[in-house]
C-alpha cells in the first residue's frame, strides 16, 4: 500500500460522510493544529498514534493505512511545477514577484540565513471587509542563521 | 535601457553608499510600503513617479531609468525555478509540502476561488523568541470567488 | 475515485447515447452557462447540487461520482504544455504572439493590475461568413488593479 | 542588427517622448489596427514600408532597424514558459483550465479542424461596470476544416 | 475507454491477424488516404461512420471503440519530444537544421504567413535508385496569409 | 568570430542591399541549390571555398568569416523546442500528429531502417490552386536499413 | 500488448529460470549478434522470425509476444534523460566531454557527415589488465556524407 | 578571462593559420594523444605546461590562456541536450536504443560497477570499406566494481 | 514483477511487522553495511545470495522477489529532480552551494580526476551536542586520476 | 558589477599570481574554514569586512567588488543540473543512488526533520590507501526537528 492510496481512501471516505476539514480535526486531533492534520491526511506530514487510529476509525482505514498514517512521508504534493491549479499557482506568484525582496528585507534584518521551513508554523482565518473578505495568512519560521566554522 | 540594468545601477549604487533598504523607504516612498518600494527597485513594481524622481536623486540615475521605475515591469524575479537561493527556496517548500492544504482549508472556508496575488500585502516583522528570533509574515489577499454566468 | 475517473465516465456515456455538449446543457442546467457545464464535466469546475444530481441520472454515475461533480478540482486540463493538440496548440500560440501586446494595451488603458481568469465569463459563437465561417470569441474579465497598502 | 535591438530602441524613444501606444498608432498606422502595429513595435509582426518609415521618423530609428521592421519577424514574444508575468499568466490558466473545453465546443459546432491563429482579428476595450470595470476582449479567426485527401 | 486503447486493440489485431496497412486502407477507406487512414487507427485523425463500421468488423472493437474512431482525438502521437525512435528523431532533425531556412523560402515566395498543417495532404513512396532505394514525401499545405483588420 | 555572427552580418547586408535568397542564389551558387545555401548562410550548412569567396564579396565579410562559411557548422537553428515561430511550428505539428504513422508506412514498405537526413535532398516551390496557392514540398531521403553483424 | 509487457515476461523467465544472456544468445540467435539479440529482447531490436519462434519457446511467451518480438520498435530504452543509473550515465558523460572533439576529428578526417548509428556495429569484450581488468567497446559505423543536390 | 574566450582564440588562430587538428597535435604534443589535445583545445581537458606553451606559441594565446589551458576546466561540451548536432546526436542516440543492452552485458560479464570515464582512452580511425569507408572508435575502460564496506 | 514492486512488498511488510532498518540489518546482513543492506532493499544496491534469501524469508516474500533482490537494478531513487522531499532536498541544495568549491578544493589537492561514487562507503551517526544534536556524515571514496594515454 | 564578475576578477588573479586556496585562505581568513573562504571567493558565501578588504588587497579588486564580498550572494554556483562535470555530477550521483536510504535511516534515528544545510560544516582531507588514496568528507549538521504547532 501506497501513501496515495491512504490519501484516496480519506477523501473518498470523507465525500461519502460528508465530513469537513474543521470536522476531522475535531475528531482526530490530540495536540496537532488543523493544517497540520490535514497536511498529513493529504500525505505530506505524520499523524501521532492515538490521532492516526481515531483517523483509521472515523475513516474505515485498514490497519497498514493506519501505520503509513504515522510514517513520515515522502513529500511533494503537486502533480506538476509551476502547479496548474489557480489558486495554489498564486502562491507561487507571489514567490516569483517578491522572492528577491523577501531575501533583501530579511536578511538586512537579520543578517545570512534562512526562515526555517521545519521549526515553522501558519494560521489561516478569514478577515472580513467591507470589500469583499480576505484571507489571512500568519506564517512565523524560526530564523537559522548560516553558521561559520 | 532595460529595467534589469536600472536594478544594476540601483544596487552599485546602494552599495558605494552604505544605504539599507529601510533608509531608502524613508527617503523615497511618499504612501509605498517598504515591501513594495523594494520590490519595485529589484525590478518587480513600479514607483509613482514622485518617488522615482527621490530614487533618482538617490541613486544618481539617468532620466530614462527615472522613467522606467514608474512603468510596469514584465514581473518574475528569479533566474532559476526551482530558485537555487535556500532562502528562497523554503518558500518554494512550503508550497510544495502545503499546496493542496492551502487549497481545502481556503476552499473549505470561502468556497469556491482563490486568494488574490494582486489585492495583496503582507508584513514581515522579527518576532523575539528565546529559542532563536522568528520571522514573521502577514499576508492578507482578497477572496476572488469564481463567477459564475 | 478519482475526478479523471468521474470524466471518463460522462465521456462514455455521452459516446454510447450519441449526446451533445448542448442537449447536456439543456437537461443539466440550473443556471450555470454551457462553457461551465462543459468544463466542469471535464474535470475543471464544479456543479451546483442540483446539476449534479440530474447529470448523475443522465450518464448513470454512482453516488461518488455525483458528489465529486460538486467539488472544487485540482484544474489543469492538458497532460502536456505547450499543447500537441491543433485546436488547442492556436490559442497558446496566440499568447506567444500577442501577450507582450496585449500587457501593453491593457494596462496603457487600466494601469497596473491584470485582467481576472476567475471573475471572468465568455461566450463562443459560430459567425458566418462568405469565405468561410469564423469562431467568435468574446470574453470578459474584471480588471483587477494591483493593490498598493 | 537584431529584431530584438529594434524593440529596444523603440521602447526607449517612447518611453522619452512619453507617447502613448494610442499615440503611436494614430501616427504610424496607414491600414493597421492598434493591435497589429504594437505587436510589429514589440518584434512580432511586420509594418508596411510606408508604416515603418514614419515609425523610423519618429522613433529617430537608423535605416536597417526600418527595414528591419518591414521584415517578417521569427516570432515568440515571452521570455519563459509559462511566463510568469501575472497579467499574461492569466491567458495561460484559461487554456489550462477552459483548453479542453474549447476543444470539445467548437468542434461540436464546426467538425474537425482549428479557429485559425493566422486569419485572425481581435479588439479589446474598456467595459465599464459597476463593480469595477472589465477588459472586454472580442476575437474571431476563420475555422479551418481539416480537409482529407 | 479511451482512444488510446482503442489504438492498442486495433495493433494487437492487425497483428495476430497479419495484415498490413495498405490491406486495411483497402479494407476500410471509402474516400480516405492510406496516411489519414493509418493516422486514425493510430489515434491522430477520425474516420468516417462507414469507415469506422468496417473497422470495428475487421478488428472485432466493441461498439464503444467504433464511436471512438468517429470522434476527433487530442492529437499528439510522441511519448517525449525530442522523439528517442531514431526515424521519427530524423525528421526532428531536419526541422532543427533546415527550420529557419524554409521559413526564408517560404515567405520570400508567399509573403507573410504560414503553411497549413489543417489543409494539409501528402503521400509517400518508394524511389527506386540503384545506390539504395529512397523515401520519398511529397506534402502539400495551402498557404494562408497573416490576416491584417 | 562565431558562425552566428557571420549570419548577422550576411542578414544585414542582405537587408541593406534588398537582395532576395534567389538572387543571392544566382550570384553565388556553383553547384548547390537554393536550400542548402540559404542553409548555410543561416549557419546550418558550409559553402564551397569559391562560394564563400563570392559571398564574402557580395556581403562584405572579412576572411575569418569567409573561412567560416566553408566549415562545418555546429548544427540547430531554432532558439527553442518546439519552436515559438508559427511557421515553423506546423512543421514540428506534422510530426507531432503524424510522426508514428510515417514510422508504420516506411517500415511496412521498406523494412527496419530510417529515411536518411544527411543524403536527403529537398525542393520547394508555389502550386497554383484556385482556392489558394499551395507550398509544395518534395523530399527525398535514401532509406538506409539496420544492419545486422 | 505492448512490446514493454513482452520486455518485462522476458525478463522474468530468465530470471526465474537462472539463464544468462550468453545462453540466451546461443539458444535464440541463427544469424544475430549478441548484442542486437539482447537489445532485441529489451524491446530495442526487432528478431527474425525464426529466431522469435525459438524465443516464445524459451520464455513460454505467447503468441502476440513472439509477433512482437519480430515487429520494429518505437525505440528509446532509458526512462529519464540524463540516465540515472551510473553505467549508463558514464557513456552520457563521454558526449558531454568529448562530443565536440569527436565532431571535430571525424570531420577533419571525412569531411562533412555523420557516423551512421543504423548501418553499424560493436563488439564489446574484457580486457585483462593488472591494474585491473577493462572494458572494451570496438563500434564501427558507416560514414555517411551530407549530399549536396 | 574565461575558459570558453581560449576555445575561441584558438579556433579563430586555426582557421586562420589553416591548420589540422593532426598538425596542431604533432606542434604541441609532448605525450598526449589527439583525442586528449583536441579535447583540451575544445575546453574539456587540460595540457601540460610544455604544451600549453607550445600551444600559446602557435596561436598567439596571451599568457592567461596559456595558463587556462594547464588548469582543469569545468566539463561539459554541449550547448544543449539532447545535442541538435546531427553527429553528435548520432551517439547520444545510440545510447537510447542501446544504453540498456550494455548495462545487461557489461554487469554479466564483470559484475555490479561501472566502466569508468576517468580511466578511459580511446582511438579514433578510417576503416576502408568497399561499401563506404566506416568511422572506427575503440573505447576502453577501467571496470570498476562497486565496493562494498 | 519489477524492482519496485519488491520494494513495496518490503516497505509493506516491515511496517505491519513494526520493524526498524537496524533489526532488519541485523537479521539479514552477512558482511554488507546497513547503509548498503537499506539502498538494497529500496531497490538500489543488490544483496548477495544468502542475504536475500534470508531477506525473502523474513518479508514473506515469493521468489522471483528474492532473485531480484540479488540483480543489479536500474539505479536512480528520486521521482523528481530536484527533489521535493524536505530532507533530501538539502544534500542537493549543499551541491548547489559547494559544488565549485568541493571541486576546485579536491582538484588541488588530488589534481585532475575525481571521487568515486562507485568505491565509496559511508557512515552516519549522531553526534550529541548541547545546541541540539547533529547528524554526522563522514564519506570516502577513493580519489581517481584521469588518465592520459 | 554583479558578483560574477568578482568571481572572475578573484579566478583571474589567483590564476596569474599563482596561489592556491590553501594560500590565499591563509592570507585572507581570520576565523572563517577553507572551504567557507573558497566558496566566498566563488560567490556562494559571504566574507566578513576585515577578510574581504584583505581580499582585495591580495587580488587588487575595486572598492565595489570588496563589499560585494561582504553581501550575501543569490545563491546556486552551478551553470546546468544535473551538473555536466564528472567531479560534481558523482555527488548529485549519490543522492540519485542513497537518496531515499539517507532519508529512511536519518529518520529512524531522529524522527521527522532534516539535517541542516544552514547549520552546518564540513572537511575534507586526503586518506591515504595503498590502493590509492582516497578523499575524506566529513558533514556533520544540526538535525532540525518539524515543529508542530
Amino acid at each position: 500500500m501506497k501513501r496515495a492510496e491512504v490519501t484516496e481512501l480519506v477523501l473518498s471516505a470523507k465525500r461519502l460522510k460528508g465530513l469537513t476539514w474543521k470536522q476531522i480535526h475535531e475528531k482526530i486531533a490530540v495536540s496537532t493544529s488543523p493544517i497540520v492534520v490535514t497536511a498529513a491526511l493529504l500525505g505530506q506530514m505524520r499523524l501521532e498514534p492515538g490521532e492516526a487510529a481515531k483517523a483509521a476509525e472515523l475513516f474505515d482505514l485498514p490497519k497498514e493505512a493506519e501505520i503509513l498514517l504515522t510514517e513520515i512521508p515522502y513529500r511533494g504534493s503537486l502533480p506538476q511545477v509551476p502547479p496548474t491549479d489557480p489558486l495554489i499557482y498564486r502562491f507561487y506568484e507571489l514567490i516569483q514577484v517578491y522572492g528577491t525582496t523577501w531575501k533583501e528585507l530579511i536578511q538586512e534584518e537579520f543578517g545570512d540565513g534562512i526562515m526555517s521551513a521545519i521549526d515553522f508554523d501558519m494560521t489561516m482565518e478569514r478577515q472580513p471587509d467591507q470589500k469583499g473578505d480576505r484571507v489571512k495568512f500568519a506564517m512565523s519560521g524560526k530564523f537559522l542563521s548560516y553558521k561559520r566554522y
